[in-house]
């Protein structure tokens, strides 16, 4: 819907490098040109974002919006500090961009004093549409969610859902409705939290144990991921995902977050799914791998080295 | 979905004079030039669509797909004959033209003789796509339908799927799949169809007694609508809801379902939702309304004449 709405062929749109594979290709058909802006541990690099936009104003290119999961990010697993969400925001002003905030994962902070204030709550513009979902805090099957927008943006949205589908379901709605007035989200997301935890700490404490020497990845304060990049720009996580899978563990390559390519050494893991004994078992096999296929591991990859800021 | 998969802007595709209103509409936000061609009381005027074919290809215009609700068409209550169906199949494999077939009502016909066969059933060369829904003969609520057709059409549709929102809920789907094993759908199509022939019976009976003289319907074998035709073409029907509805009864306006303008004078009434009585006592009020503005009656007004074949 917001690409339907918001892009015409050729606009300009900004998004994380990387970012949702969804998102992506949902954009991707309205066929945009896609800037993308490197994140780091604390989310969106802003500062470069800011060069950007201006390089973009100087060549006479309109920036449709930015497109920014600001916690817990999937795929990076990185969060927006509140400075940088002050800063995109400001930037956002005085540049006249819309600003898209995908946040499926503010519910599952594992950290005390993670600053998840939502764009939208600092934005006193109606710059910011907020997408908000039931899938991970309710189901993933029903299909729903929800949007927090200006005027103009809501009813652009209602006649392109209509279009569409006419409406979502009213029984998902109703379930929805249900399961929010007698506390089964509630009492999912406390269930989850609690589980998702303990599971990612597996999945942390696992890397630390199994990864090749100066393997890098963000470490999450929240959501369902991990990202790594493995210490060599030559590995291909895309070719090794058959040998993974043979040995019993799957992941997504991470290339595919990526707008205009890169990321080919990156994969993102899920730790939310499987049971932890699992996760500990998945991440020796594909640290087992890496290590073979790395013959002499190079310097550390930060995100500096890794986009050549 | 079709409309996103088949048409690029200002590609050339044809519909029925009428035809289905969100239709119309999901077709229109791909910015097609829409050529329609009219009904009568056996469906679409295949004669006409020859013509245009060979005006269109004479002008170097490739038609992408021809629209068509061939059984108890929605709003016009008419159905396409066998001979019209082998001709417009005939004309499609010369042209090199794809087929949407759009089915929902075929499980709604009240009279014994009338052929339903699919366009689908006699397409021998892929070229149909054929359109069902769950949402006559379960539920409209679920938002649930199926396609058939060939595998390049079908791929295509399923990334448009993926991309548009990832999947159907599974939920839905899954109440579908035991709603038809366990024989509710069945079930529900004996019970409605009675229900429907019934007040199909009440409503034309109605229309006979009440309209103005040389007001024209065709009389729909099937469905939930009956298209009447107001004999003046200086009247808007449009204009005339609001004082309907001040005297408690509504329609749709026909003209929303014309692609390029006509119409005017034509209201799709709908029979399957309220209680007989009420049906009876709507049409009376319909029809009082229509003889205090038409103040001196033309001539019938049949299709013929409507669209000055």
């Amino acid at each position: 819907m917001i690409s339907r709405v918001f892009i015409d062929e050729g606009n300009v749109i900004i998004v994380e490098l990387p970012t949702y594979l969804a998102a992506l290709n949902a954009f991707t058909i309205s066929y945009p040109q896609i800037v993308g802006i490197p994140v780091d541990e604390n989310g969106m690099r802003t500062d470069i974002l800011e060069k950007e936009l201006k390089r973009l104003q100087a060549e006479g290119k309109k920036v449709k919006f930015i497109y920014t999961i600001p916690v817990a990010h999937n795929p990076a697993g990185v969060t927006l500090s509140l400075d940088r969400k002050k800063h995109l925001l400001e930037l956002a002003s005085r540049y006249d961009v819309a600003v898209i905030e995908d946040d499926p994962y503010s519910y599952f902070i594992y950290e005390s004093g993670v600053d998840v204030t939502p764009l939208k709550t600092l934005d006193t513009e109606g710059r910011v549409t907020y997408l908000g979902t039931l899938s991970k805090i309710l189901s993933p099957g029903l299909r729903l969610g929800w949007v927090l927008g200006n005027h103009h943006v809501i009813d652009a949205l209602e006649r392109a859902k209509q279009t569409a589908d006419l409406h979502t379901s009213t029984l998902t709605q109703f379930i929805a409705l249900e399961s929010i007035r007698r506390g089964v989200v509630d009492k999912t997301i406390e269930k989850a939290k609690q589980i998702y935890k303990m599971k990612r700490d597996v999945m942390l404490d696992a890397l630390s144990d199994s990864m090749p020497e100066n393997t890098w990845w963000p470490r999450p304060v929240g959501g369902l991921f991990v990202m790594i990049f493995l210490p060599s720009l030559d590995i291909d996580t895309k070719k090794l995902l058959p040998e993974a899978i043979a040995r019993g563990v799957a992941y997504v390559p991470g290339a595919s977050f990526f707008a205009n390519g890169g990321g080919w050494n990156s994969m993102r893991l899920n730790f939310s799914f499987p049971p932890p004994d699992k996760i500990a078992e998945g991440i020796k096999i594909i640290g087992d791998l890496a290590k073979e296929r790395i013959k002499s591991p190079s310097e550390p990859i930060t995100p500096e080295k890794f986009y050549n800021f």
